[in-house]
């Protein structure tokens, strides 16, 4: 039976069945990357005067890019650490950019690894994903190095309000087997088996949770096995453009239906306009996305069939 | 010879003698349990409103906590999940907060626990430590599930602008054995032996450095086993008060001269008034928070001596 309000797993699902992709969008406004008639809004300007007006012109070329990926995309994550360089400007920034997505009736996972425990994460939970809160996003990624404990308190506005959680598992920067690799069984096995459980009672109709993983590009053989761990889990890949990771391998954690992997590319898709004024933004951003949209259909469905 | 600005190890040093004990100051405002007539504030207001209002409230008892502690409390360590429960406003009320306690001279550690890498990390950083930033913390709290990498874009900070981290490496949660304590040697371990070797060339004349551990306070004999693989490294210590932990256990990762841990409590000391309005907040916060320091001074002594 179907939920009011459905889970965040099945609301996920459906929005890559509408698109047609399993396409997010990262916003991550780079400000020495913003258009040139953005820049010129804070070049020169200082302190909290900077703040402000960089904050303006951040939230501006999101909510273009979020225009322009609207139909393409499956999702949005906007890296909450670019808003909150700016400070209390930096974060209104943000809610209004959440909020433009949220009226053109996308998803968006907030990128802010969170990793606490008790009444700390309950007050991360309630600034993130309460509907009633300031950002109300659909999902946050978490970061488990205190145990699972991190994500016991965004479980009941999972269960209650259709909201998701992405948990770091496996991600491919250079460190990154310090932790993630040690022991037998790895660590990230270990964290992968404790999602699943945590998950399972939040899997919907799709077949797969509201409790996600996040599962880099690079990783493929690791991908395929820790799928075998996590069967419904839904997986953020990240690294996809910019970081350099491939198509093939991005997908490489699907399931053998090619369902569960949400792929994700922030540089790669907003910056194709080169930050020249020639082009215009919103026309290079979606022809990048759709580019990539259709990479990624091909892909998906050639491992389905 | 001493650098200028001074390293954060010997900051937090020079701190910890102007008041004679290693006492830091949470500021967890807990909005249910302010004052009464700080709560009537924003009582049965709703959304922007109520978070307006209660961004204001919580400012202005940490503010009054600050007074009170000034001169007992060696630094401050308000928990930015707190504020950002209540949004932009929320943010501005922690950017005040922490102005005032830079005005009375007194080191803020902005526990975030952030852990992420590259653009984003030196985003998180500009964002907390940065002298022109929006925050200008003096330290941040870190999560180390990415690895080391996490850590690195914080340094340029330390080296230049006396700023510190304190990463985190032993906690004292139900659930922080799953991976903590993972493997052989031990992921707290693994993580503590290379925050070691991170740290080696920032450690001040005090010996002691400016990259930093947290080190929970139940933990009594890990933490004397982490100190012998982190000889330099101030240990955050959370937990005292509240959280169950004892002052002996919480000095259990001192040196032998008893230097090199600062212990936390923030419940316990914030909320002595009880919330009743006949008694005055400013008043029961300074005699709590005498009467751990004068604890931690006499315990931390005996170690020493």
């Amino acid at each position: 039976m179907s939920r009011t309000p459905p889970l965040f797993g099945d609301r996920l699902a459906a929005a890559v069945d509408a698109v047609g992709s399993p396409l997010c969008v990262g916003l991550d406004p780079h400000l020495d990357r913003l258009p040139p008639a953005l820049r010129a809004r804070f070049a020169g300007r200082t302190g909290a005067d900077f703040r402000g007006l960089a904050a303006d012109a951040a939230a501006e070329f999101c909510i273009t890019a979020i225009d322009a990926v609207h139909g393409i995309a499956a999702a949005l994550k906007p890296q909450v650490a670019f808003f909150e360089a700016l400070g209390a400007p930096g974060v209104a920034a943000l809610e209004r950019t959440v909020a433009h997505a949220r009226d053109r009736g996308m998803l968006v996972i907030a990128d802010a690894k969170r990793g606490d425990i008790s009444s700390t994460a309950a007050a991360y939970a309630r600034a993130i994903l309460d509907p009633q809160g300031p950002l109300a996003a659909d999902a946050v990624t978490l970061a488990p190095y205190m145990g699972l404990d991190v994500v016991q308190p965004f479980l009941p506005w999972c269960r209650d309000h259709g909201r998701g959680v992405f948990v770091l598992v496996r991600t491919t920067n250079p460190g990154s087997a310090l932790l993630q690799r040690h022991g037998s069984p790895e660590v990230a096995q270990v964290v992968a088996d404790g999602l699943a459980e945590l998950g399972a009672p939040l899997v919907g109709d799709s077949g797969l949770s509201s409790v996600g993983a996040v599962v880099g590009a690079f990783a493929a053989e690791e991908a395929a096995a820790l799928r075998a761990r996590m069967p419904a889990a839904w997986f953020l890949v990240p690294g996809v453009g910019a970081q350099g990771g491939g198509v093939a391998e991005a997908l490489a954690g699907a399931r053998s239906d090619g369902q569960g992997a949400l792929v994700n590319s922030a540089r790669g898709i907003l910056f194709a306009a080169g930050g020249r004024d020639d082009d215009d933004p919103a026309t290079a951003i979606a022809g990048r996305a759709r580019a990539l949209a259709d990479q990624l259909r091909s892909c998906a469905g050639a491992a389905s069939s």
